[in-house]
């Protein structure tokens, strides 16, 4: 059996997401520039999880929970659904154990994501775009397989594994006021907010999310969480909803959310893609975005941003960087 | 009066221009990628010069350059020609050091080039893409400003600065058997060569240059130096031809010069996009090209590629990565 962990994880069960999945994952760097720091009149230390494995941060949480399984669990494989990083993340984290992964993947997934997906020899099942169809079709997986459900965010495990991400930060860069890191389900912002918070509750984190897609802002507004918007953003990564749990977590640690628009998202593509020679996806981009956007609240300070993930889909290159 | 160099210069040029170049430029970082690894079949480790200040190797030997020059000879300016990333190279080295730049530009230069040059504060003097008229107005420049030349390639100073980058990819990336670096003008060949080859004559050492402006191979093969090729290529890094100084070093060190076509090098370029994330101009990529071209003769060894420069040209980019 597994030991259940500690839920949410504690700075513990992040420290050791770090020593399980460091013979695989990589540690990314920090990048830094010197233009980007006039422009948003702050020093930002960009941490670059678009180089992580998959390209994407994501493979850290995957990692963590497929290297976590008993034996027996992980011989019947493991099943999830994903628009894309984290089945791409889960398809190499279960090649790399050596076992079976199967990925419910919505029909308008980037193709590019897809192709990674497949690349890494996992089975894919499409469903439709909807949370109902995607938990429908999951469940019908499950029910077949008998395998393993690692969700994308909604997992302990995979909260422990995103959190790797800020404990390398906060080594790599010294004396950071503030964090800000892109939120859709809350599983990159829940496990920075735990590892952070433990270390130095002094220093900030936002969360930063697309104006088309603002559930989790309003969800803290309101104070419940709001499960019924309809996603509108060039962000493929950031369509998903807070979940009760990381919804929990944010709710207590969490300094807010910031917002920018999908053209504001551009604009930061293409400053990353001119000024830093970075592929950054829209998500990926978010971070930055909000930070330039809201530049008296940053302005001298030492700022972390996420680099969440680089999988441009092809057709939207010619419509981003570089691009008007 | 300064004093004068060794011409070639030697490995302790080399040391000295590192340590004058270390307050202001980059220790860019080396990069690899498993997939393309598996692609090549070799190991190979990315010297990030795209990174490096102004987006291109071309940095250090104007920064080396500059920074060399006596108060009274620094007091009247420099001035050099260069399609690009040297403008902008010698144009931020003379900011640093708070004197003046002119630079000669052909009329057909990349724009993001040009505004880089005009952002760090230098005068831009127009003129035809023709050598000839390109010596004929900085002769000009010469003569009215009494200011100091500083040639792209054909200077001792500029070529000790490039060598900077191999000093650093050797101590980067342990026991390389091959380095592969892009040649035009052959600044940078040359430093790399004087180097490795001093450092340890064992790592052999390939220029790579675009099958349509082939006069460096043809140079080498013929033994003479061929000066009235007309380059056709999408490598707007790599139009010029050797001097007799880096025509000299290359024949009596470097160990071949391998080709690549515009269709190569903008497959490499679509490869250190897509799984890299990283932007490289077409002259960046070319090292990458040849070395997947001529894949037995890199297969199972450790090499070291420089992605020389980022600039990528806005016009460039719909037509270059992630399309076709």
């Amino acid at each position: 059996m597994n030991t259940p962990l500690p839920d949410p994880p504690t700075l513990a069960c992040i420290r050791n997401a770090a020593a399980r999945i460091a013979p695989f994952a990589h540690v990314t760097p920090v990048l830094g520039s010197a233009s980007l720091d006039r422009l948003a009149g702050a020093t930002l230390f960009f941490k670059a999880e678009h180089l992580q494995r998959v390209g994407a941060f994501k493979f850290r949480g995957a990692c963590n929970a497929v290297f976590s399984l008993d034996a027996a669990r992980a011989a019947r494989g493991v099943v999830t659904q994903s628009s894309g990083n984290h089945g791409a993340a889960i398809a190499l984290a279960c090649k790399l154990r050596g076992i079976g992964a199967t990925v419910v993947v919505p029909r308008n997934a980037p193709q590019v994501k897809l192709a990674a997906i497949r690349d890494f020899g996992a089975r894919i099942v499409p469903c439709d775009a909807s949370q109902h169809d995607r938990d429908r079709v999951t469940a019908q997986v499950l029910a077949e397989t008998r395998g393993e459900l690692i969700h994308p965010f909604d997992d302990p495990r995979v909260i422990a594994g995103q959190g790797t991400a800020a404990l390398e930060l906060l080594h790599q860069a010294a004396a950071l006021d503030v964090i800000v890191v892109p939120v859709s389900g809350g599983g990159l912002l829940s496990g920075t907010l735990l590892a952070v918070k433990a270390l130095n509750p002094a220093i900030e984190v936002f969360g930063a999310e697309p104006e088309g897609a603002a559930d989790a802002w309003q969800s803290l507004r309101q104070r419940r969480r709001i499960t019924d918007m309809s996603p509108d953003t060039i962000c493929d990564g950031l369509r998903a909803q807070l979940s009760e749990r990381t919804f929990s977590i944010l709710s207590d640690r969490c300094d807010g959310i910031l917002l920018a628009s999908d053209d504001e998202v551009r604009t930061a593509m293409r400053l990353l893609f001119e000024r830093m020679k970075q592929v950054v996806e829209p998500s990926g981009a978010l971070a930055l975005a909000v930070v330039l956007r809201e530049r008296e609240r940053f302005a001298g300070r030492r700022v972390g941003i996420v680099l969440s993930g680089g999988n441009l889909d092809h057709s939207a290159v010619s419509a981003a960087p570089g691009h008007g």
